[in-house]
C-alpha cells in the first residue's frame, strides 16, 4: 500500500498478519510509533530516542491486543516528538496530509495514525491522548476516536508522556469499525442501541459551545439536536465553573511538569535534538513554580469532583472536541501557541480527570470537519461508543 | 586534503586561491561557517538556519581580507548551532577531533575552525568569539588565538548572535603565522618586539588564578614568569572586585537575551531544529527578567569602567584562558552546565567591556593544553600580538 501522504515512519514499512479467526478478522490497522512492536525501535517522533535503548522484545499491550483479535498491522505512525504537540507538525518527519483539509494540519500528536485511517489507508489505528492528540486529530480529520477512562487500559509498552494523563485511544472512519474495535480493546460488549442500554440525559455545555467558534457552535446543532432526541432528555450547563481557561491553566502546569519528569534523563544524558517549540515545551514545564503546580493539583481535585457530580450513570455531557477546524500548516509559533492555549480550553479536563470521551464526526465548517465529543462516567466507554454507533441512524 | 577529524562542513570543499603576491600568499585558512562565502550557503551549525535564505552573493569581510592578502581558502568550519555553545559538541553536525587531547571537545562555538589549525589542515582559521567562542578552543586546542577589541572589525557577511558582544577571532599555530594574518587582519603593523614598544607594566588577576583549578594555575606560573620577565615589572591585583561570578551573571543576563531577539523572528516563523541545550538556551533567553537585565547593564558599565581603569596603554593583565583543560566528550548536560558557567567567569569580561585578548599556548596539565591569556586596552590588539609573538623567544 503506499504512503503518499506521509502518514507512515520511513523506512520499512512493519506488516504482522492478524490471527485467523478473531472478530476483527479482516481489518488492518496501523500503531502510532510510541506503542512497541517485537523487534522494531520504537521511533517516539524523535530521531534520537531509539539511540541506545533496546529494540522492543513484545508488542505493546493494544498491539498484541488487537493481533490477538484478527486485526493486522500494516504500518507505524507518525507522531509529534514524544508526543509533545497537538497539530502534528513533526519538523523532523514531515507533516501527515489531512485527506479531509487539504493545506491543513491532521492534528496531533496521533497525526499518522489518524491521517492513515482518514486516508482508508488502515480500518482503524491506536493512538495516544494525554492533553488531546486522539480527541484534536479525530475532530480535524473527521473520524471516530476515543479517550477511554484513564487507567482502564494497559498502557505496557506505550511509550510515557504525563503518566496521570496517559491513555491509549483509537480512530476509525465507520461508526460499525469504531465500535468493534472498541469492544475488543475495552474487552466489553458495546451494548445494543435499544433505549434502556443508552444514557437518558444528556448535558449541552454551554460554555463549551461558547468557547468554540461561533461556526462551528452552529455547524454541530443539528448533531446536538439528533443526539437530544436520542437520549430523550436534554439541558444546557456550565461545564467549568471555574472557567474553561482555568481548567487549561491547571492542566499546563501539570502536565509538562510530568512531561519533564519523564524526560529528565535523556535530555540530560543525551541532550538530544528537537523542534523549538517541544524542547520549550520540556523546559517551561522543568521551570513550573512549585506554587503553581501545588494549585493546579488541588484544582484537578475540583474538576474532578465537578466531573463526577455532573455525570452520574445514564447522563452524558457534549461539546465541541475543538474551537475549530483544522488550522492551516506552515504557520508562526506566535499563531500556534495561541490555537494550541484554545485548543486545552476544551480538552483539559480529560488529562485532569480521566472521563472517557468519544469524538463524533459528521459535520464541517467551510468544508472543513470538526467533531462533537461525548463524555460521560468513568468508565461508561461502552456506552459512549454505543451512543456515537446509535447516532448515526438518527436523522 | 583529508578531513578524518570531522572539522569541515559536509558536502563538496569550498576552496578559493588568495590573490598572488600579498603578505599571506602561501598560506591557507578555513571560515567558520558563521561567514558569508559568495555562492555557497551559510550553514550556521544550524540545519534549518539556511533554510529560506539567499545564497551569499559576497564574501564575508573577513573571508575577503584575507583572500586579497593571498591566503588561500580551503573549506567552511563546523560551529556550535548559530554560535550558541562553549564546548565544540554539535548534536547534528558531530564533534570536531581536538588532536591536542583525544577523547576531549575542541571549545566552541568556533570547534571546527580551532580543530583543523591544530590538527594542521590550515594555516589560519575564522571565528568568532561572543562569549569566548575563540579563547575557549585555542586554550584547549594548544593554540594562539584573538578575540579582538569589540567593534574594531567589519563583520558584514558573519552570522549575528549578540551583537553587543560578538567579535571576529581567529586561530594559529605558530606565533609567526598569527602576527601575520593578525597584522592583514587588523591592519595594522605587528610592532617589533623592542622593548620600548612593548608594555611596561603587567598585572597578574589573582583573582582569576584562584578560581582557576590549582593545577591550571600551578601549570601557567612559568608562563607568568617569563612574561614578567619580558615586560619588565608585574603586580598582583583583583581583576573583578564585585566577583568574577558576578560579572558572569551580568553577561548571562545579557547575552542570551540579545541572542534571543537576534533569533526570535526566525524560531517563530520556522520552528527550527535544535539540541535540546541550544533550544533551552534561546528560551531562558527569552525569559529573563526585566529587572535582571537592567542590573546586568549597570554592572556591564562598570565592568567597563574597572577594566578601562586596570589597562591604560602600557599595562597588560593576564589571567587563565579557562579554568580547566577541554573536558571529555559526551558528558551530562547537568555536569557540561556547571563547566560552561565557571568556563564563562573566566571569560565574561570580554563580553561586557570589549577589550582585546589573546591566548598564548605553551603548556599542559596531564598532557593538556592549557592556554594563558593577556589583555591589554581597547585597540591595543597589536601589542598583544607582539607579546605573544616576543614571549616565544622568552625562555
Amino acid at each position: 500500500m503506499t504512503d503518499d501522504i506521509g502518514a507512515f515512519v520511513r523506512g520499512p514499512r512493519v506488516r504482522i498478519e492478524g490471527r485467523p479467526g478473531g472478530p476483527l478478522q479482516g481489518l488492518t490497522f496501523a500503531a502510532k510509533d510510541l506503542f512497541d512492536v517485537a523487534g522494531v525501535p520504537t521511533g517516539g517522533g524523535n530521531h534520537d530516542w531509539p539511540t541506545g535503548r533496546p529494540v522492543p522484545t513484545g508488542n505493546a499491550w493494544a498491539v498484541q491486543t488487537l493481533l490477538d483479535a484478527g486485526a493486522t498491522l500494516i504500518g507505524k505512525t507518525i507522531t509529534d516528538e514524544v508526543s509533545l504537540g497537538i497539530l502534528g507538525e513533526n519538523a523532523f518527519d514531515g507533516t501527515p496530509v489531512n485527506v479531509r483539509a487539504p493545506g491543513r494540519v491532521p492534528g496531533g500528536s496521533s497525526s499518522g495514525s489518524a491521517a492513515a485511517v482518514a486516508a482508508g489507508l488502515c480500518d482503524t489505528a491506536l493512538g495516544t491522548d494525554t492533553g488531546g492528540s486522539v480527541r484534536v486529530p479525530s475532530s480535524f480529520c473527521g473520524l471516530y476516536g476515543i479517550r477511554p477512562t484513564h487507567g482502564r487500559l494497559d498502557v505496557t509498552g506505550m511509550l510515557p508522556q504525563a503518566p496521570t494523563s496517559d491513555t491509549t485511544g483509537w480512530f476509525a472512519q465507520y461508526a460499525v469499525t469504531f465500535a468493534k474495535v472498541s469492544s475488543v480493546l475495552l474487552s466489553e460488549t458495546i451494548p445494543t442501541a435499544l433505549p434502556t442500554k443508552l444514557p437518558d440525559k444528556l448535558i449541552v455545555a454551554v460554555d463549551a459551545f461558547g468557547f468554540a467558534d461561533a461556526n462551528v457552535a452552529t455547524a454541530l446543532q443539528p448533531m446536538v439536536k439528533r443526539l437530544a432526541a436520542l437520549v430523550g432528555s436534554s439541558r444546557e450547563e456550565i461545564m467549568a465553573p471555574q472557567g474553561l481557561s482555568v481548567w487549561a491553566r491547571a492542566q499546563r502546569s501539570l502536565q509538562p511538569v510530568e512531561a519533564y519528569a519523564t524526560f529528565k534523563d535523556w535530555l540530560d544524558k543525551g541532550n538530544p535534538r528537537f523542534a523549538f517549540s517541544v524542547a520549550k515545551a520540556l523546559v517551561m514545564g522543568s521551570m513550573t513554580p512549585q506554587v503553581d503546580q501545588t494549585w493546579a493539583a488541588l484544582m484537578r481535585q475540583e474538576v474532578r469532583s465537578r466531573m463526577k457530580y455532573l455525570l452520574p450513570a445514564g447522563t452524558i455531557l457534549c461539546l465541541p472536541t475543538t474551537p475549530f477546524p483544522a488550522p492551516l500548516t506552515g504557520q508562526p509559533l506566535s499563531v500556534l501557541d495561541q490555537l494550541r492555549d484554545r485548543i486545552t480550553c476544551l480538552c483539559a479536563h480529560g488529562g485532569l480527570a480521566g472521563h472517557p470521551q468519544v469524538n463524533i464526526p459528521g459535520t464541517t465548517v467551510d468544508g472543513l470537519p470538526i467533531g462533537l465529543s461525548i463524555i460521560g462516567a468513568r468508565g461508561s466507554d461502552a456506552t459512549l461508543v454505543a451512543v456515537a454507533q446509535a447516532l448515526e441512524k438518527v436523522s
